[in-house]
């Protein structure tokens, strides 16, 4: 009985974080660790040596294998044993550490929580502003000390802006447009649409043009732990409409939220746009400024998880408002019993 | 099944510690925190948003208010919703947050755990020196982690002071006097009368006069968790008696224990006088003189809960001198089952 | 139920540790504390004042007695109380704290855990090396976050070193040396003996002579918890033989294990040899570099324990090159079975 769906892919890492060196991280409370062979691609294996449990993080890669550092059991890239220690001859295959199936799409690596024989390259989240041409992608990593649902919550409900941002980003007009929120294609929608407005200075700048603009904020949650939020402008004149907007300036931001334990989990988090793709110091300083608003979430979030554990006796509540998030946790808790169910008939 | 009695007064705070920004204070297992009005008057409230629970501590306040720093949510100094998130008109006046019963007495900020409705101030322990004409009273706060009985029994039993203060009070001729126990009026007493002895140094500069003098040190514990020390001397002839001591120079040492969990406790202490009242610079040297004095009591028994955590086979032992912290155990005992009682039947 | 062996003598602390200030120690989940009288002989004692369980290693020495820092109590080095709180002229001589029998031997305090009319100082493990004649002895400790069996393991079983200690001791050639695994009088050996080879450096200058050597490495477990590693050269021509092999230069590596509890030790390590005694510079030189190895144990065997913690699926797995430490854990598991039985029918 985990809080998180199983046979579903989560993003392990960015693909800048795994290298030759292991990489140790415990994703969906599974200790694992990472590592690229010689021709790039990524290895996941359960962090535990087969023979006395050390992390094979600490291990000394050999070619494409790795070397357990206490006795030298060698396990090639399958997880399965190559030397065992002491160098004998008989080499005991059944001897293996878990593996796990990897992807590098998006840059991120993902690695499929489940069952390996069910593991679909196409069931990844499809976060195509990441890798689509036309579009630039940079982001960071935050461990973040909490249940990976209330950033869910936080991301699909753009009105804690107003408060938790107030030094940054936080406008009290966000609080004014009003917002619709939908379930579509198993995909949670919240969108605020605000038609002839003036652009924010931010936007303004990346419009490059004065005149009243359309300008919305679209969170959608996909399962099982991401979240894309569509932000941007165009000038009234352009006819942006929801379904097709990208006559302006367009921004993706990108989240995706890979459970630890049942209190913590990996915050990747990033923005993709189609304007000044080429600016690489728009997007250095972007990044800055971005990190700068989520550490104010972080901590946030970490509060509210420690409140939550000292206040046993109180429940969240769920006003209008956080509509996005309930229906994001009802999409959740509806794959997991509909796996639990699966997983009982099988 | 707690430690500590229900429904009763516990001193939340210094008056000086409780401003306009919130004090997040946890009493008796619950997260709470304390802030002023603008007429100055005292607001507590659980320290948890009922919309989210990120702590309403992290708030901004406005007017008597205080806005939840998460999604806005408003709330009134009676708990009660003013504002939604979002703004919405129409506000739900059941939500709301707990509030707490709240006095100012005695230069504490005094709150009711129990049923709000049966908080009575007329309950509040009668601290008297640290509020009466002629006296003047200060003092300081240290979080101690340890269960608050084991600051009763310390302090209901001076013959620690040879020890534990040895490099500060501790005389070893406070051992040699009798003491004698008794409990009157709910309360327990802890008598060491000494008759026609020489002034201590400490004595003699407040008496500021020579001869020999009759002395005392009176523990008095009251329920629910405070102890009040009446230490002094008066010259022999002035005939001061047990019930009637005021004719030399007098102390009140003031002690309030307020549990924060089973193994902590937020230790209030200073001390009242009837001389040299006004001046405060003897205040402040005897604040920071008594505030070393119980930084060797808050060393100790913090060893002692560790190793009452660690000997979990072993039990306390009470011996003649424990008879005030058996006795002031008893009365919390007793209280403690006719609360359960009560309610049982109720 | 514990991991470790009761009625047993373990070793706590190096003679050099206890002096006339107490030392606190658990040993086997019991707080200890330890004190040399006038005489130097040492006494055990519970670490808790049977009044109010502060820990005795707070207090106060008197004469080959301890003064309780919290109320003055006063027990012999019998651990009977010898005056009470407020030195009442009656001391209840059933007052007392637990002392625990203990001997000195082999350079090292030994205490009994179990009962005490059962401790038998013939049953100390002979540690012969630490206090022959022509041998000298020296060593250190450290504190290790591991089930003292996982350095049990280590300790029997040498191929480690070849990845633990590449950079230090670690030889290629170690592991191509066949090992023999008995038991025999209730120890275990695991031996490798290598004829006619070269002496490696360390070797070589030890003994001071070029040419082939046998060499000898034989790791030997004693119950409840300590391994000596016989290891050492002679010149061929010297015949050494299994059975004597005082020949040439040899060393005893010293390692005993203390549980402090389920998932902790106290590691106590040295070095005894029969060459070179009067020599105090290589004495301590290579005590240097022995505490450098032992600490790239420590490292890794800290990891392994929260490996093991972190994957509650997984197991140990033991290969033939295990067999020392499975043969160990097996005679400490068979004794912990027959004590239990013996408790049961007494």
């Amino acid at each position: 009985m985990t809080t998180w769906l199983r046979n579903a892919w989560y993003v392990a890492a960015w693909d800048s974080e795994v290298d030759a060196a292991p990489l140790a991280r415990t994703i969906c409370g599974t200790p694992m660790m990472f590592y690229r062979k010689l021709d790039r691609s990524v290895v996941a294996m359960r962090d535990a040596c087969p023979h006395r449990l050390l992390p094979l993080s600490m291990g000394l890669r050999e070619g494409d294998s790795i070397r357990c550092k206490y006795h030298g059991l060698k396990l090639g890239p399958d997880g399965v044993a190559q030397e065992m220690p002491m160098k004998s001859k008989a080499v005991n295959r059944r001897v293996c550490a878990d593996t796990y199936a990897v992807v590098e799409r998006h840059r991120f690596v993902w690695v499929w929580i489940g069952d390996n024989d069910r593991a679909d390259p196409a069931l990844i989240p499809d976060l195509w502003p990441c890798s689509r041409d036309g579009w630039t992608f940079d982001g960071g990593y935050y461990p973040v000390a909490c249940d990976y649902r209330l950033m869910i919550d936080n991301l699909m409900d753009l009105t804690h802006e107003t408060y938790v941002h107030s030094s940054s980003i936080g406008q009290v007009e966000i609080l004014e447009a009003p917002i619709e929120t939908h379930v579509a294609n198993g995909h949670v929608f919240v969108t605020r649409w605000m038609e002839g407005v003036d652009a924010p200075p931010f936007w303004r700048g990346a419009l490059k043009k004065d005149g009243p603009v359309d300008r919305w904020q679209i969170c959608q949650f996909m399962l099982p732990a991401s979240v894309m939020i569509d932000v941007g402008v165009a000038p009234v004149e352009a006819g942006a409409t929801l379904a097709e907007h990208d006559q302006g300036v367009r921004g993706m931001v990108i989240d995706f939220m890979t459970p630890e334990s049942e209190t913590s989990h990996h915050y990747f988090w990033g923005m993709a746009r189609n304007f000044d793709i080429e600016d690489a110091g728009f997007t250095a300083r972007f990044k800055a400024q971005q990190g700068g608003v989520f550490a104010e979430d972080k901590e946030i979030l970490e509060a509210q998880q420690s409140a939550i554990l000292n206040n046993p006796d109180m429940k969240l509540s769920a006003y209008r408002i956080d509509e996005g998030g309930v229906r994001s946790r009802q999409l959740i808790a509806r794959a997991i019993a509909a796996g639990r169910q699966m997983e009982e008939q099988a």
